[in-house]
This record gives structure tokens, C-alpha cells and sequence, in this order.
């Protein structure tokens, strides 16, 4: 089995072009305005799957556009979605990424409230400042507490990103997201992952910054 | 859309009785030793294609165990693969989860070899002591050098987990591993990733901690 010879610089620009072949011969025509987002989330997982799953709320490019620009946080339900983020890139617009999973103080919530740490740590991150992009890949509990929060009034997030991946209350998590007036990114039906999460944020950001120097994670 | 009623520590196996019935459904029978292991990929990417393409050398899983049972050090490609590895469960069996990306040594040799910092993190960790288990979710060029140093006889990994994920290489470095002598869990085909590389991990780590009182990642 013959190699393909791409220098390492190349490798993901090669890649995003089969993904595009592919997409193609598969009859499938991304929006022009979403397919950096479908396409990155494809090279993440390999999976084409999401070329029909991922979910856009009408507004959702525009507002994490100018949330980003204005120095959103971003808050990841894992340590794992955190990680994936290009933090450089972020930070270049004036954001931080934020992740509460493993903090003393949310697994006293957590225990308090009889919930899971990830829905705990949306409650503390719902007291940060500025324009919040939740990124969700694992815990539906945490699109649930976002739900929550929002239909009570308390919290009015920029973008939700509701990819968790799962079997047990992940698609309905998912729908109940999808009810909100919030913008959303979601991946509908069983599939995404903190890889996902992380690939859309990283999708939004690269497309904020012309120049790509930002060092990837 | 009704939600199921399941108390958040119970969702994780309820997850596993809803993969086994599908498996079953789909008329798809797992060997019984690796049976945990591929439930465990197929939990975290909700994708049953891992039934087909996990391969396991005949050896895999006795040197994996032999090796984390004498502390073996894991080492990973990603930060998110790291970040995904229940440290915890490693540690109690004496062992320590490394990643080498973003070490100014591992740049300064990417850049002098002209090679990618994957393939230099893959020297940086060739120089530890005791037992290696190399978890590569990102890079084919990580198991490329892989092959390189072992057919070298500079290496000789206790397990390669190769589940990069990608449409250029990918492919190609998975069988290249499969030639070897050296045991492997290898994802065939394009798909995998930095959270199928930390599942399989654990997998293997929960398998030697029967308590599981460990605290997930």
C-alpha cells in the first residue's frame, strides 16, 4: 500500500479537498456559509454522517461571529473538548476557553444538587461575564441544565454547539436545544463527541482568522 | 420526546445494555475478552462500525495487561487524547500518561528533521524507562515513525493503539503497524480519533480495576 506524498503543512488542506471530492460524488452540496463548519467536523471524525446531522438555527454563524469578535468565553463540558480548542486563536480575538469540570467548588454543587458535575458547572459558568459559547460533546445533562437556565430567564448564551454523544437522553437534549430562541450548532441524533465540539469551535475561530498562524493544538 | 429516567451513574451502563442489544439486533457477536473494549469505542463515538474495523493482534491483550500491571507509561499524540485518559485508574496501577506535542525540545527536533511533532514526540518518548503503550489518535505520522524505530531495533512498544483518524495516510500507517511484531489495536480504515485512542485506554485500564472506584476523566 503506496503513501501519498504531502508535507505536513499540507496534509489538512489535501484532506479538506477529498472530503469535498467525496461530498460531490456522494450528491451532496454543502451551504456555501456552513461547509468550513461540516467539512472540519467531517475531517475530525471521518465520518460523513454529519454532512446530514449538523444543525444550524438560522442565526447561529452570525451571532457566534459577533460574540467571538467581541472576546466570548467559551465553556466546554470536558477536559478532552478544552483541549481540542485552539486556545491561541482564541485568545488573538480576546477569549478565553474555560472548562469547570474537575473544580472543588462544582462537585459540591453537584453533590448538593444531586446532579451531574457537568450540569453544576454550567451553573458556575453562567456567571461569567461577556458573551458565553457553550460547547457540549458528552453530557446531555448539560444541554438540559442549559435548557433550564434559559427558560427560567437566568442565562441568555450567544451560541449553544450541542453535540454530545451517547445513547441515554442525548437525542432528546439535543431537540430540547433546538426548541430554544438561542443559536445553535447541533449534530441531531446519537453521534458527536468533544472531538466535534472541538472541531467547530476551532471551524468558527479559523474562519475569523485570515491568516491561520495561529499554531494548531 | 420523552426522557429516559436514569440516575447519572447508571447511564454509562445503561449505554452498555443499549449497545449490547443493538449488537445483538444487528447479529454481531464480540469475542468475549474484547467485547469491553469495543463497547467502550462504540460508547464514545455512538458509531457500530467499530464492531468491524477494531483489530486486535493475538497478543494485544495479555501484553497490554502484563504491561499496565508493571506500571507501564502511556504515551499519547494529542492533548485531548491525554486528556481523555482516566489518570487515576493509571496511577493506581503505577503508571503515568505522557504527551510530548507541545515540548520545546519535540518543536526544536520537528524542526530540524523537518518532520512532523507527532513523529518527534514519538523520540522524546522512545527515551522512557519500563514499558510503553503508544495511544496515537491524530497523526499516521506518529506510527509511521513507530514503524520506523521498531524496525530499527531501537524500539519495542509493550501495544500500539493506532486509531488515527484522516483521509491522507491514515490508512496506510494502520497496516503498517499490522505488519510489525509488535502488539496493536488498530482501527482499519479512515476513522478513529483522540477519543476512540483515550476509550480503548480505559478500557483496558477498567478491565485491571475491577473496583472501578476510580473517578471518570
Amino acid at each position: 500500500m503506496e503513501f501519498e506524498h504531502v508535507k505536513p503543512m499540507d496534509i489538512e488542506k489535501r484532506s479538506m479537498e477529498i472530503i469535498g471530492q467525496e461530498l460531490a460524488e456522494m450528491g451532496i452540496s454543502l451551504p456555501a456559509d456552513k461547509a468550513h463548519i461540516i467539512k472540519r467536523v467531517i475531517h475530525t471524525s471521518a465520518d460523513f454522517d454529519y454532512a446530514q446531522t449538523l444543525t444550524f438555527s438560522e442565526d447561529a454563524l452570525e451571532r457566534a461571529t459577533d460574540a467571538l469578535k467581541q472576546g466570548a468565553s467559551i465553556i466546554t463540558d470536558t477536559k478532552m473538548a478544552w483541549s481540542g480548542i485552539n486556545k491561541r486563536a482564541l485568545e488573538n480575538l480576546g477569549g478565553q476557553a474555560y472548562n469547570f469540570i474537575s473544580d472543588e467548588d462544582v462537585a459540591a454543587i453537584a453533590k448538593e444538587k444531586g446532579c451531574t458535575r457537568a450540569a453544576a458547572s454550567i451553573d458556575k459558568a453562567a456567571n461569567l461575564n461577556g458573551p458565553l459559547i457553550f460547547a457540549v460533546g458528552n453530557a446531555p445533562t448539560a444541554l438540559i441544565r442549559l435548557h433550564e437556565l434559559i427558560t427560567e430567564g437566568k442565562l441568555k448564551p450567544a451560541l449553544i454547539i450541542g453535540v454530545p454523544v451517547g445513547f441515554v437522553n442525548v437525542v432528546q437534549a439535543k431537540e430540547l436545544i433546538m426548541e430554544t430562541d438561542v443559536p445553535y450548532i447541533v449534530a441531531r441524533g446519537r453521534k458527536g463527541g468533544s472531538n466535534v465540539a472541538a472541531a467547530i469551535c476551532n471551524a468558527l475561530l479559523y474562519n475569523l482568522d485570515s491568516s491561520r498562524g495561529a499554531k494548531k493544538p
